[in-house]
């Protein structure tokens, strides 16, 4: 593919300044790439020259484990393979060099059919990229905890109103639920609301907290600076769930008593499945 | 209902010794209750004189709110009423004394028949009487998190392999799932194959969490001094659930990386409601 846009990611710039310690120099980052389908292998059957595609996070996996198999491709038992900075597995990434995968910043990508996603028509391209990566980490949650079913009205909390939080706020009122938009301060409340929230909480401030007229079945938690999660507990109904999606390092400290006493769980999720992204892909489209 | 059976619950003996600092005396513990329908009220239509019944953990709920109308008493949004040492709440608890319940340490009960169960014909009573806290607490989180759905398999684990340990491997087999029993040493390997464990695993030898051959959908954790639960996370499949039954007060510290990267949750339940506890009692009597 002919790349036309790729999107900066905080990870990419985290990745090139080597702050997880694992970057391999030299090193492509970029890991939502929009572009044109320039060439394809005899075997291709998805696509054809002159397609508008997407790559997000991952460009292959051992498609045969039970993850792979149930369309969970990014929890592929024998690992995937990350779209750039990662040793090539599966013997399957063509193209790239060096026994390693190379990312969106660049003319051009060469990577197997089914890692790649059809663009739907009539787009603007520049604001799909994003889609790939936080776009499909907003979604999957939502999928896997049941706020995509047809006729499901939950009320979903985003915590975090950032690149991820936005999006999750759009794409949870698009799906549509009531959204509480939680941020540390009242600073981020036209934003959020401007993006769709019915409601904003200062998690700051308990008063704004108590007074948040509705309880969330489920909070998508982006934040992504070590914090204290207990502050949301009280956000959630009895039987939510609140999701990790903001990459946080440090333990989180939570009360086994308050999980039992409100039958609440705290869970994590990291992007999402081929299938996913192509939902995403399609609702984002449709909204 | 004149009492013919009460269990004897930890729980029980916390209270009698005042171990949580909330017991006050005089107080008759007992919250697994079997016995036989005295006297009926006017209005009462589930129960005539003679029939064999069981009271629980709770005795009052306000009967009005989303939770109570959604067959979850137990997490009442006005408190539940407690089988004993609870302030009589919701006006409707008769029979008691002093302004607070008492249990079934006693000769005769008297409740609302919303809160008393029909116990199956033919059961040997004495055996009945720890379905009502023991039973319902492992048969409540199989039910919210889908292990009761006919036709599901599953693959559950039951950490702790004690009072409340026993009953989940005897359900979890009964509604058909492959079972892994989780303790921490050896020691409780003959137990746990007996009441039906497919394999065991000592939690305290990584060598033995490494080897066992299956990976958990639902993790039951009965276990009831603070412990590390991460020691069990190995254990889950990606996408699984770990929850906390036994009574721990010790922060759970968890990392949220491993949350994130294997889609896992950690979640609490506490005993279930009116509907379940019938569901659980049709369970036993039928298996």
């Amino acid at each position: 593919m002919e790349i036309l846009f790729s999107g900066i990611c905080h990870s990419d710039v985290h990745v090139g300044q080597n702050d997880f310690g694992s970057t391999q120099y030299p090193c492509v980052p970029g890991h939502e790439i929009l572009g044109k389908v320039k060439e394809i292998g005899d075997k291709v059957t998805k696509f054809k020259v002159g397609d508008l595609v997407g790559v997000g996070c991952f460009v292959d996996s051992c498609r045969e484990c039970a993850e792979c198999k149930s369309n969970n491709e990014n929890y592929c038992l024998k690992g995937m393979t990350g779209t750039y900075n990662a040793p090539k597995t599966h013997g399957g990434v063509a193209g790239n060099q060096e026994g390693k995968t190379w990312g969106g910043y660049a003319a051009s990508h060469t990577v197997h059919e089914h890692f790649c996603h059809q663009i739907p028509e009539g787009l603007p391209l520049e604001k799909v990229a994003p889609i790939l990566c936080a776009g499909i980490t907003m979604y999957e949650p939502l999928k896997h905890w049941g706020a995509t079913v047809p006729g499901v009205k939950m009320v979903i909390g985003v915590a975090g109103i950032g690149g991820l939080g936005t999006m999750g706020v759009k794409i949870a009122k698009a799906l549509g639920h009531e959204v509480v938009a939680i941020s540390q301060s009242m600073k981020k409340e036209k934003l959020a609301k401007e993006k769709g929230a019915d409601y904003y909480v200062a998690s700051s401030d308990p008063e704004s907290v108590k007074n948040c007229p509705v309880k969330c079945n489920l909070i998508l938690n982006t934040v992504s600076v070590d914090h204290d999660v207990n502050t949301y507990l009280p956000l959630l109904r009895n039987g939510g769930t609140i999701i990790q999606l903001g990459l946080c390092t440090k333990p989180l400290n939570i009360s086994p008593l308050i999980l039992m006493s409100q039958k609440k769980s705290v869970a994590g999720c990291l992007i999402g499945g081929v299938k996913s992204t192509e939902e995403i892909l399609e609702l984002c489209a449709k909204h």
